[in-house]
């Protein structure tokens, strides 16, 4: 068994200016969560880091977190989300190019907990 | 060339008590900032899951980030340190044995944004 599963992209060719924007990261993370059904616990936040830095971005979810790192002088953003359901599919390569003009966007999925035991019911030895 | 590293810690065999406590999470926090030489922005946010559930928790970083979520009736912690630094090693089964009580730590590392092509100097052609 497993208890999370951690989904690693790696978007290229960005848009820098749109990997400047918090709208549009916001954004992002606002179709993720209502297309993959996540609960956010609280609203997103952002730091904008100065002159032509990135933006670094992070939402708590009940169901773990959704994060995002923009190096607009590469073209290139990280997303990462961890999720408890092993279902948490979203459409990366076609959401990010629409919103951030993503050339290329490789997805890795790796899942967390996978060694632990199954739980066996086992009676009362009291 | 990347541009940044996640390490992608499970750890097993936990103290679930440890792993309901802010307290111990945020110390663990801590030590890994300090130990590493990380940079935080602002303080940890930590939300504590009712009842018997665990303990999600994240700080953003100049670096990037660092997140952990906990499954007390799992014995389970999973941290992922996402950072831009190749070099943010940690002693993460030594640390979190002595934090958490951990029995079994694996440590994944994987690169990202190695897809991008090295910047090449060339002469300005107008």
């Amino acid at each position: 068994m497993s208890v999370a599963t951690i989904w690693v992209v790696d978007a290229y060719g960005c848009d820098p200016d749109a990997l400047r924007s918090v709208a549009k990261l916001a954004r992002v993370f606002d179709d993720v969560v209502r297309d993959v059904g996540l609960h956010p616990l609280g609203e997103p936040r952002f730091e904008v880091f100065p002159g032509e830095g990135g933006v670094t971005g992070y939402v708590l979810l009940s169901e773990s977190h959704l994060a995002v790192h923009t190096y607009p002088e590469h073209a290139y953003a990280a997303f990462d989300l961890h999720c408890c359901r092993d279902d948490a599919e979203w459409g990366w390569a076609e959401g990010l190019r629409r919103a951030l003009g993503a050339g290329r966007v490789e997805v890795r999925r790796f899942v967390r907990g996978a060694a632990l035991a199954p739980r066996i019911s086992v009676g009362d030895a009291t």
